[in-house]
């Protein structure tokens, strides 16, 4: 057992070269136990163990600063960096993060959930030690997936600009070529095959450069054969050197190439090809499965958790069956069809189906250019990842009036992901846009009629939804159209009005039942648009009383608690919100994490005794 | 006159092409003279009328669909287009706005104002046209300076893995070179004397082949006579055909360029060398002048407004001063160094200023990785292109609560740009971040004295300010630290209370003069801090009157006044908020604009005397 003896990467050092490939078998193994118990992004961590080695084997960490994009796949990372005892507790409530956090570690030089964002964090840090005349290493470890993001691209550029020493690593794991995303991911693969030619190259060229002169067809099979000829060329015209590519699970083989490049100087991009999942055979298999899982079992890779219908699945065959009798519904994801639902989707209309790559700002942007063409676009985007294109939403499609849907999935409180992945920013970052229609189903059966009602209004919509198992009522046989902007009363009741956006009307509902046990009649209304809000409904509710309080899963800075306070502001009501506080909220169970915030039917009754106290 | 004669572009099909150099004349004759009495973006808009004519010569729009990336640069196409008799109303007012717009004209198919939007749009327009079986073509016009965009990217790669046919046009005016902003800057100059060599090619290659396997120095240098040989290598290894560069200005070699072109397949990149300015000496002189340039003689190039100290002004020279006694101070623009006022700290501070290129979200991750590393960067960065780093403000920032500054400039309406370039959403989109500090200033001894605060701070700190003339008081020799989230009483008074964010604090005082004619006794608080608010302060006014009025330039909706309105929910007081309605605003004169939506002091004494009533 070699992993017994290392608690940092002073440890690791100690242990001889040859016995590496062992200790990244124990790594795997760890990993594999513990993740199949809790839940993770498994088939990336095992996919960079023999990496993440072999860079603490060579750096000096964390005096030089290693910087992994996106954070998913630093499992073997916070395994050699003083947490090999707390492994176990990741992703778990007061638990290790599943993502490099600063405050967890100071191995974690940054944090990320989010792609695309090592190159400018690593240029960032580079740019202030050579200000601050300090002297250190900086890797950058960036799957190929985060390079379709142009937040990595801008970083690129702006790093062969500066010129400064740093490496970034190309962790090229085969999952976007297989999936065939994106032209760069294209590029990938004819890297991958630079190996094979390197030999022929000069004479190859030597035939090639004959044929010059001989018109557009042959010139044509010269441009392609310089591309195969000359890997990396687009990152050495970007102002990297590139070093590339080589094979990513000779752990021996990565110590040698880091020591060698260590010392360069300039912009290093070093391309390793990895396979997802290594080491674990039903992962290898199938790395998307494996890609963020639940619990499984170890032995076998089985699943362990009930398959429960979902939000995203009712969205997924809602807009199937519309896109049946409406051709002009075209359905974008930002890489991720499985997450999203939209897989179902692209089977059906296979023509109809977009994916834009990791890159949330262009998918909103080419959906734009599709409404302005006469099509019916939904972009099917997680809530947190939907930030990434905010003035897309505001200057391409609100502005112009388009009609693009926005999908919103895994909005409100996610769970073990944590602060990076929760979704409860939304209806804050989009409530102020002009034009939008902001809506949140109730229940299952209310997504698939919000979806019609989205693609009947021609407008630019706004549906979120939660992460998770569907709650409440059964699906009616065919989705219909609601009417924009009105609320549904759930429960008359004159002692007080409870007032919710989303799923968290249920929630309402059981509040309303523990206050009927204290004789408090509870109104429940499902405001199901945050706008245009149901000002009307509201009005008439303020008839009959003067108490409120609102519930929501977002922030209450700028959210629906918000918007009801700001409306009824000169009605002499009372009004409390329940809602996520101003602060970033913390990684765990989500019914754990809910309680705690006081999203809770309990905790909407106690607020409503104590307001009628 | 051949301009005359023309009011769409099938009229510019009947001028003869011998002649076409003389309309294009014309035409700069009458953008130069109309915008000389208005004020607009004419250097981008002069050196892109060749192309524009030869575009509409050859192309069929608006059937055929051109897009302009940003817009700035579309005078010559407005006119060509239906709108040369409106033309001198341009960016005034209710009359024709300077970028493109779907709804002033069909020949404007996708509008913009920001900057890197038209390939995602164009490529959407082509996977719209082919869904529906139309037939019709597609042109993005995009200039260097936008290519730096990650967005521009991201849309290149995914158009490229598409392979719809579609052309995008690479307008390479020099600007972004003569800046040597960002690597691929640097690869266009390249490209640049790619004619140069192109008949060396062969036997150069040949030469070079023969050193393989001399080892590293020869490797280099075969690697950078690879890039020099091969132009456009970066974009045809997005998966598109590269041609180019050819020279821009003379309009019938480009419209025999474009008949060869428009009907070859896949995505085509058209490689076009302009000059900014072109055919006006002042201009061609100084393009970064003429940009964007107020009312002028056009004579003489001499700009005819008088030169007012700015907000900006104040910024830039109290970021210069701090900056001399803190080495921890660096700045970032987005390719805006003199918009932003930053062009004064790179001349002092040449190592401690970067330039990001047009890639807002990569200099905030950048800050964010500075930040981590020690330094105390700040962000210069409109209000509305700051939309564009949402997400790298909320994940890469505050997550980590990094003490990255952004210095938003451009905050409020900004008048003739109009509804792209407006700055009202800002504080609806910054406010439920946690972590974040937010302020405002009321005048420009505030603005010196905030920026102290917020280096002082240490925290994430967002500072707000308009775009022009400096109001209000003489600067203080020093500038000193403000106590964070504690708001000022500017004049005592127990009838009503007028609360202001940022220089809307002046107005207030100006109200409350008329009220004081009207025996109404108005106490005036600058709030200056948006978050932590001052709820003291609130709290403490609320027991002499309960009678508010908020003014903000702002949205209504997620902004300053709905803080305060939630603020006081239960607290029985009458609260009227003075803002930005939700929808987007119009261009024209700033002063216009603010008396149509009532930011006036006349318009907060009427809304306090109705209350009062």
């Amino acid at each position: 057992m070699y992993l017994e003896k290392i608690n940092n990467p002073q440890d690791l050092k100690k242990i001889a070269k040859e016995n590496l490939p062992k200790l990244a078998k124990e790594i795997r193994e760890k990993i594999i136990n513990d993740i199949s118990k809790s839940g993770g992004h498994l088939a990336s961590s095992l996919g960079i163990v023999d990496l993440t080695i072999a860079l603490h084997f060579v750096l000096d960490a964390p005096k030089d600063k290693i910087i992994w994009d996106v954070g998913h796949q630093a499992y073997a990372h916070k395994i050699l960096t003083e947490r090999k005892d707390k492994f176990h507790t990741i992703r778990q409530y007061k638990g290790l993060s599943g993502f490099p956090k600063r405050s967890e570690s100071e191995y974690d030089a940054f944090g990320a959930g989010h792609s695309s964002t090592a190159i400018s964090a690593a240029l960032g840090f580079a740019a202030a030690r050579d200000l601050k005349n300090e002297k250190f290493k900086i890797a950058a470890v960036v799957g190929d997936g985060s390079m379709t993001g142009g937040l990595a691209f801008e970083g690129l550029q702006n790093a062969g600009h500066l010129k400064k020493d740093m490496l970034v690593i190309l962790n090229d794991n085969e999952m976007f070529i297989s999936q065939k995303v994106g032209a760069v991911a294209g590029y990938f693969a004819k890297l991958l095959t630079a190996g094979l030619v390197k030999k022929a190259q000069d004479k190859v060229m030597k035939t090639v450069s004959r044929f010059h002169g001989f018109g557009a067809p042959f010139n044509k099979l010269i441009k392609r054969v310089k591309v195969m000829l000359f890997p990396g060329m687009l990152f050495e015209e970007m102002g990297f050197t590139y070093i590339g590519p080589i094979q990513g699970h000779d752990v021996n083989n990565l110590i040698t190439v880091f020591s060698n490049i260590k010392d360069m100087k300039g912009p290093i991009l070093l391309h390793i090809i990895t396979k997802k999942g290594k080491g674990y055979e039903p992962a290898e298999d199938n790395p998307t499965k494996f890609h963020g899982i639940g619990k499984f079992n170890s032995q076998t890779g089985e699943v362990l958790d009930e398959k429960k219908k979902t939000y995203t699945d009712i969205f997924a065959d809602t807009l199937v069956r519309l896109a049946r009798t409406n051709d002009k519904i075209a359905a974008i994801t930002a890489a991720m069809p499985e997450g999203t639902g939209l897989d179902k989707f692209a089977r059906e209309f296979p023509d109809r189906y977009f994916d834009a790559g990791i890159a949330e700002g262009h998918a909103v942007t080419f959906a734009a250019g599709m409404a302005a063409c006469g099509m019916q676009p939904i972009c099917a985007i997680y809530s947190t990842f939907m930030q990434r294109a905010l003035d897309n939403i505001i200057h391409d499609v609100a502005l112009q009036n388009l009609p693009v849907i926005f999908a919103l999935d895994r909005a409100g409180i996610v769970g073990e992901d944590g602060a990076t992945h929760h979704g409860v920013f939304d209806l804050s970052y989009l409530k102020y846009i002009p034009n939008l229609i902001i809506m949140s189903p109730a229940d299952g059966n209310e997504l698939q009629h919000m979806l019609k009602t989205a693609f009947n209004s021609n407008k630019p919509c706004v549906i979120r939804y939660p992460r998770g198992a569907v709650c409440g009522a059964q699906l009616d046989g065919v989705a219909s159209v609601l009417q924009i902007g009105k609320a549904k009363v759930l429960k008359e009741g004159g002692d007080i009005c409870l007032l919710a956006i989303g799923v968290q009307a249920e929630l309402c509902l059981q509040a309303a039942e523990i206050l009927k046990n204290k004789n408090i009649n509870a109104s429940v209304i499902n405001m199901r648009f945050l706008k245009p809000l149901d000002e009307e409904m509201i009005l008439n509710t303020l008839s009959k009383t003067k108490n409120f309080i609102t519930v929501e899963e977002n922030a209450l800075s700028g959210g629906f608690g918000e918007s009801i306070k700001s409306f009824l502001s000169n009605a002499s009501a009372k009004i409390e919100s329940i809602g996520i506080p101003d602060k970033f909220i913390e990684h765990g169970n989500a019914g754990c994490i809910r309680d705690k915030y006081g999203i809770s039917a309990q905790n909407i009754a106690d607020a409503a005794i104590k307001m009628l106290k």
